[in-house]
């Protein structure tokens, strides 16, 4: 039999799914499981814009440009005006999905051994998209003392080498919920600046900031406008992630056209989620005050109960919709593991990701979980006296 | 400004774009044109399928699994089943239409600098896909004069050294139109297994086999299943190029989970695609051979014209939507933008594809061009007269 790739075998499995077979398990079992381990929300998708798809008429599904349609790239223009965010259709390429928007990224800025640096814990699938681009992540460590903000500059620069070729930065954060300021991100604009290096951002949860914050985007950065690559997607947006909509915003325009050259490989984008997206980007703004309210009141739930429970600390989030905990445990694997095999508390019991999957750095979030706010408040609680109990009786504790 | 990388700058552009702004020129200069150089059918996409999206309650458009739903894959399954092909749903990744299944099997079997073995001419993209993966294509010549047959076996063995990985072959081809008979399969079949090499098969032109001749899978090959990664799609099947649906196929287990851990690393394939493709595998016979009709009265236009031509050649293509005829020029590229920028015939004027863009060696394809059979059989026609009168005052002829 042929051997795979070496790649093949250096592809990291994905750290939420690994678990998933412990959770059907328990579900075999009888016991009610609390799915607080992915970011899949429960959120209705608007309605309106579904209903747009499905009030169109199609004769023939054809490939659309390859950079999306005319019509839906203006449409998605209009969206970043309102956030005043300045691009034209013509800088804007529509993926499939914000994952392709990634890729390309990676692709067009980086070659192979190339290094890409990147604040950890990250979002996991960063290390399935680099081996995939064959390059290297340097991670950063930001802590959650102070809430996982951004390490210092002193910090990047000593991971500066000639090989580095880009920033990497999730605002706000996929793990730790932590929102950048204009400071912070105009201190990394003069690393980036200083180095003439790439700045990737992925700003998917820019409609969740809580606490009346908001998200100031890297393509408002001064004197790095060329440096520049927004790396965006409707699904957690309009709670659309089947949609596989996502976008590659730019005012390099080598870099747009070298993009577009990947584009063009594979063909064209999704037809119906181009017209599904149009549509979505009328969704009215109620829509999204509701939203946040209720992401606000889940992560009330959870941050005032960890924090409450003996030996646990977990930052308040000011954005996206996670929180990363730490709790006083030896192993976060185990942890999460155990929680599916072997506990239960009247039968119910609560599944977390383990923050290990989203570092880097061998060693790193041994002792935290990421929660993801994805249940209605009453199932959070719920969910929050689980990991209550469990924390009480469980026999990894430090 | 950084720089984009060597792989960005290496990355082919597309040879069917890059006569684009020409066309758009003459279309400004009053003149029609007959795209014959696209592979987006004219033919409507079923309607029954799209009416069964349009008529599906979605309430929250979510992540599927990153495999596709189970539900679309036992239907694709049923699909292989009347193809006597014999596949479980666990055999089938659904993917972000065919390009995606493409980049799955490079990134499983293939590494930076190994070797993939592809009769040219060949479907463009590869050329991408092998520049985005970091893998090098051997190219293997098949000529004209026999109709693009499989070249022997002695050709292949020739080509291989420790670096080579793969054969991909594309049956029906496209560009070509030539469909490999069950002993050319066989004979790869022994070289497969001679040196141990995976074999990609893109059958995405299954339906469309000419004059009672038949598609026989490499899924069906004996002694080599473990060798065989089968590339599907259904945007040629459906006229569904915009529902980006693919899928990728195999019996080996390794390179199915190792393929996996490409599929979650970019989460799941587009839903609404997903809803539409179960519905389009009951599109009735008589869809099917409606079209197949269509498409041989297009192709007899073609070939009888070409043939009538003085100094051109057309092979009779046994399937796919493709011709690739020899024509009595010196450089294709040119005389395909001499077509749109200097030529018209009655005000009208024919766009083609140049072959070049579809042979990995240089100097290949330069006298000649790839014909889609993608208008009604009255446009093929005139088409057909404007090449002929083209042919007759074009200043590079040889």
């Amino acid at each position: 039999m042929p051997k795979i790739s070496k790649k093949g075998v250096a592809m990291p499995a994905s750290p939420i799914r690994k678990l998933v077979p412990y959770s059907d398990d328990a579900k075999k079992r009888g016991i009610k499981v609390y799915h607080l381990n992915i970011g899949q929300p429960d959120i209705a998708t608007p309605q309106q814009a579904i209903a747009a798809l499905q009030n169109t008429k199609i004769d023939v599904l054809a490939y659309s440009h390859s950079a999306g349609t005319v019509s839906c790239r203006k449409k998605v223009a209009e969206y970043y005006k309102r956030w005043n965010i300045d691009v034209t259709p013509e800088e804007i390429i529509i993926t499939s999905g914000g994952s392709e928007s990634i890729l390309f990224a990676l692709n067009t800025c980086l070659d192979d051994g190339d290094e890409i640096i990147i604040p950890e814990p990250f979002y996991a699938n960063y290390n399935g998209f680099a081996v995939s681009a064959g390059i290297t992540v340097k991670p950063i460590v930001s802590v959650i003392d102070n809430g996982f903000a951004l390490p210092s500059m002193d910090e990047f620069e000593k991971l500066i080498t000639p090989k580095t070729k880009a920033i990497m930065i999730c605002n706000p954060n996929n793990p730790t919920g932590y929102l950048y300021s204009k400071e912070e991100l105009y201190a990394l604009a003069e690393i980036v600046k200083k180095h003439n290096l790439f700045l990737f951002a992925d700003e998917v949860y820019r409609e969740f900031a809580f606490d009346g914050a908001e998200v100031f985007s890297v393509m408002n950065l001064k004197e790095i406008e060329q440096n520049v690559i927004l790396l965006d997607s409707v699904s957690k947006r309009y709670s659309a992630c089947g949609a596989r909509i996502g976008m590659f915003v730019t005012k390099n325009k080598e870099v747009y056209n070298t993009a577009m050259k990947f584009a063009q490989a594979r063909l064209s984008p999704p037809s119906f989620g181009q017209i599904f997206t149009e549509a979505a980007i009328d969704t009215p703004q109620s829509y999204f005050d509701e939203v946040l309210e209720e992401y606000i009141a889940r992560r009330n739930v959870v941050v005032e109960a960890i924090n409450k429970m003996d030996g646990c600390f977990c930052p308040n989030p000011k954005g996206a919709f996670y929180a990363v905990a730490r709790l006083p445990i030896k192993d976060s694997d185990h942890f999460c593991q155990w929680l599916l095999e072997k506990f239960d508390y009247n039968g119910e019991t609560v599944m977390l990701a383990p923050t290990t999957g989203f570092y880097s750095t061998k060693g790193m979030g041994m002792d935290e979980v990421r929660i993801s706010f994805c249940l209605n408040v009453e199932d959070m609680k719920a969910s929050m006296k689980c990991l209550e109990e469990a924390l009480k009786v469980y026999p990894g504790r430090k």
